[in-house]
């Protein structure tokens, strides 16, 4: 489905281009078109490969779905490709953006993703002096946005974990806990593979040899690496704090059910002690004394209760009850 | 076995080869010999190395077997190993196909592998202005088609991975799950020795200096080199996972340990307490005013089932029963 | 808010800046313009942008916080990023410090910190002869600072972990351990964090082509970039120190959990055999000859400590008690 | 020991060199002399340090063994360190083979080893045609010969896994299991200390700037590069299957824990219920209406029976029996 | 303090040189200063850096002490700091050298370590053609001395984890063993900060460019470089199996747990029957016919030791008792 589609020159935006004039405004030599196409049928996608020659390779990526994050170079065009993360109740929802950009056009082909790229394109529209830059400013804007949307999600997560380490220290919950840790570590390679791949990917638009609408944007692209870098650092973060969480949970369930035993045994011995004293007078023995003695019951009784009081006591004291 | 042997000429069939004419076509020089050969006997192996003068080493591995995957040049002609990895029951069987590949000839002899390259020819030959691009392009055709039968293999071992974390959580079968976790690790380190190596190898075969054959390719082995490194990523993260759910069920299994120390101390003190009392009353104490009261066995009885149904409250109440 | 702006001609302090005047002495040649600001607010961050012509991506880093540390060339200008970590209570306070440097200025952006770099320009003032080398020695000072400050940080760390390391073996406080040294492991990630990024950054500073300003002070940055190669060094040595603890606590606490099963199969034993044989006796057959006996009770009683005796001494023994 | 030492010329035998005649051969232009020497005693070796003129601080390696494999250079002798490893009942004894090599010898000094080379020899003198290359193709064969007996030590230990594998699953002999886990692990070392060093040496012997006596021989160096790639390979997925084995047996033993944890509470139950209904009735209450019924007895014992067979059958469905 | 301070001319000793007159002798062309100084007071430190020209950062390190281990050139000096680690009772002692190498002397500052050169002084001194290398040849000597002492004390942890083996598959003293473990792990990371910034450092003395008075001793610093990778390696493996060790011993003490648990039910049923016939004959019942009985006490004794000797083998063989 086509979103929208943009004709720019010198920065200022000049006409929205329908579907069917792209090849006019291809043939200017002046003007810069911004396509966006969202989710696009099988048809759609043929035509944009013709109409903007694409090589068929990267057109059958586009068209798959589900590649890695990358950028190529396909003679004078640059193909990149990147995960968008969204929220999607307690999972993510992982979608992809094409981007095929070469020195006349930017071409965004966008799916399974909720959210658009109109603020990037307002953004840029209010910026006529950096969109001037043309299509490598557009890409940055384009990767920069992306980039920009991981940070909450990894918030999120970080927030997360927080609110689990502290129901682990308290004890509380431990099965949901050790179903949230896992969940949170497949959430982190969801991210991971959004992020590492694309960290080497943009390294390669920045400092030595660049791709050619690419030039004078280093300290761009540099600032897109340097988000990339945090967020890769961060993931790694979490990854292990996840793993050592996972750890001292074990730790801490292996502790409980000491306290179980412990509480098991305390309460075993409360029980256990009058029933034997109980046995030794439910002897049948002819001469035993105490058996006949008035007080004997009520003794035997009153020595049951203090024991047990006085184990109660130092059961308490040792922390097992 | 001889699977098939075609000669092509300017990206078109122009004959079926019988094992005798080899030398007749391998002399002109303007065909393209593509020989197929599946489960070869030593005697085949040697004529073949006899007719297309292959290097003694490169002969041996494809005698023996057994290697891991590879990209290797002996002068002009290149060697590659690769590993075909077939689902066989509830495991993985790894076959081989080892491709010998000159300007003018691709052999390619397979081992222990059910599926044959018929549709990898097929399309070929329904491509001929690819296929004109000689021998180079053939050895991408089957590199190609190897590493995407990876592809499925890895699904399945995730969507196996996804049940498993499903009956984790679930408490379910906690023995099936350590096992099938094992054999999901031991499948993804099989599939990893068939990956890894080949990522090394393939990355010779783009960008800087290439074979001759290669020239002209490098697009075709950069979107190889691509699947490769996702297939690559894919089994890393997965088997980090694996490593999680490891001691995450162990996690669960202490878990589970703890519950039934629990219904074990609750069931034990939902009996010992009316033992106790029992026994108490079973003392032959001569002055026990209780006993000579009338309403003293029911009342005994009542009290022991107030005590009873009280801790079993507290213990559903604790979820220790 | 502006902490102190001064100006230094040949390393010797010439004037008090005050901030109307840092044009007129940005314009000569001759001086050098050290400024330090902390926590500015929105507008004065715009305005020192402004003056001393900062570029938009750096302005921002130094506007949104939270950058990893790094080392970035904009143009003439160095822009560095460092953490300032503060023991805040139990845990550790991340501030950040934000550098620009170029050939006459250098303004330093403290954020979230308490401490100041008062006695780093004390110490340059009282040595001109360093201080004349200009702002990349100024810029070296305070990097020097920075990193001297995480070595006590991560000296008590390392106490912290002796003293969790003692109790651990000592048997006391087990939950108390595993929440310290998964405190101990989150301050290191925060250390890490701030010390790994710099290494990389520093080693720029020195050895090949390096900027401008730092020429002739390689064996100054080699330093620094020795003191954080120890802290990264150390830092990796203690993190792998707390992952080998918490399993060794999580064995010794399975030892622990054995040695109140043990405890408790003994305590049960003292009890159960003396009951068994109170039972005994108390059963109601009729020919029972010990009954009759008039040392019979006595003797059982007799016969039921000695057993419990030599129980006990044998499960002393054996250490289960 | 001198185990043999033969002149070539050409590829040819010419001659059994007497230990006296060494300096002779070693003159002339023509031929090259393979000296094979066994356990030196510590004058032997002095004395080939002065025939061959061997580097002091190679002739200190060989004399002080233990070292780890290295390739190295003195000028034009190589000097080669390979760990030769052999099964010792259920250990692997390490033992040493350093080899000198220059363009008119070879010489071999194996130590703490049983098996000797001559199958590479015998093999040699059956190919003239190679043994022509000269000494680094002698060197080659060596080295071949030293790997390739790495494989079925790698086997057997890969044998030995699948057999504990199949004793955890199946829940036998835990203790053993883990003990022989450790074994594998540390042969693994030893398998690992063997080899790593090696890959990294042979890579130095093909590709690039090669030593003058290995020209040529590139793709037979490579071979061994490969063999000795495919043995590390295998060497770290067992590694990491060991990693897992042991974790796995650690959960396949906290289960079988819990089973034992469950029968003893199912037996608990099944012998506390009826003493608890005997104690009732032992109790001695003047009106206990059932004590006086003529079949209260064997009503009771059918009770207690049923009660059992109820909770036998039920805790048997639990699988807790 | 000074140690010892003599100078060489031509690899001969020529005088022992007072601390007075060591300026007289720096200025000589034809000799070589050799000047050993144990942990130095702050004022002789002081006097050194004047009389030596020493850099400040590099005076200032040896002042300070705990740096890594490292190699540097300020200007023409070599500084090199190196880890003298000692057996001090259970635990390690980390001493460290400072050596300051130019063309005409060889400063060493000890501190903290109790050996001193002594050794290497007498060795070079008795071979004076290697002498006459240099000042190259001295700092080589005692790197080499170094390094080798760290030798015998990984022999000694090597064989304290075969102890520690033995102690954990013999199940004798878990507590001691975890103890150990952690000890020993403690021991490796010591040595590792001695022996891995090292390895890094020496490998930058040989090979490509190396400081002018290291020239034609390159192959003494690959021998040095050569044991400093083996005591890596080494120390990495023991490392690796202490961790595999940690893992198995907490295996082991599940396992023992599982027999104490098994050894509690038995025992437990081994009275728990006896105890529940006891109370079925303990009823008072009015109908009981064995309490008539006169065999009826002797045969139900004898039916409670059948079953204890039944059950007592059952658990025997079942090697729960």
């Amino acid at each position: 489905m086509l979103v929208n589609s943009v004709a720019y020159c010198n920065g200022k935006k000049i006409a929205d281009v329908p579907q069917g004039e792209i090849h006019a405004y291809l043939d200017r030599k002046d003007c810069l078109l911004w396509m966006a196409v969202r989710d696009p049928e099988e048809h759609e996608l043929a035509e944009l490969e013709r109409e903007f020659e694409l090589h068929p390779l990267a057109a059958e990526d586009a068209r798959h779905g589900h590649q890695r994050p990358k950028f190529e170079e396909y003679g004078e065009t640059l193909f990149i490709v990147m995960h968008m993360i969204e929220p999607d109740g307690d999972d993510l929802r992982v979608g992809e953006v094409n981007i095929f950009v070469e020195r006349d056009y930017v071409l965004s082909v966008r799916s399974r993703s909720e959210r658009n790229f109109q603020d990037v394109r307002a953004r840029c529209e209010r910026e006529p002096e950096l969109l001037r830059h043309g299509s490598g400013y557009i890409m940055y804007a384009l990767m920069d946005a992306v980039v920009d949307r991981y940070f909450p999600i990894l918030d999120a997560i970080e927030t997360q974990l927080e609110n689990i380490e502290d129901r682990i220290f308290a004890g509380t919950s431990p099965r949901a806990n050790i179903e949230s840790l896992y969940s949170i570590k497949q959430k982190l390679m969801t991210l991971k593979h959004a992020v590492a791949p694309m960290l080497e990917a943009v390294s390669k638009l920045f400092g030595g040899r660049v791709p050619h609408v690419c030039t004078g944007l280093g300290e761009y692209f540099r600032d897109v690496y340097d988000h990339l870098a945090r967020l890769n650092q961060t993931i790694d973060a979490i990854r292990e704090m996840v793993t050592t969480a996972i750890s001292v949970n074990l730790s801490m369930i292996t502790l409980q059910e000491q306290d179980v035993t412990k509480k098991l045994a305390a309460c075993a011995a409360l029980v256990a002690v009058p029933t034997m004293i109980a046995g030794i007078y439910g002897m049948n023995f002819d001469f035993m004394p105490e058996l006949k003695w008035k007080w004997g019951y009520p003794v035997t009784l009153g020595v049951m209760t203090v024991i047990d009081i006085y184990l109660f006591f130092r059961f308490r004291k040792a922390k097992w009850l």
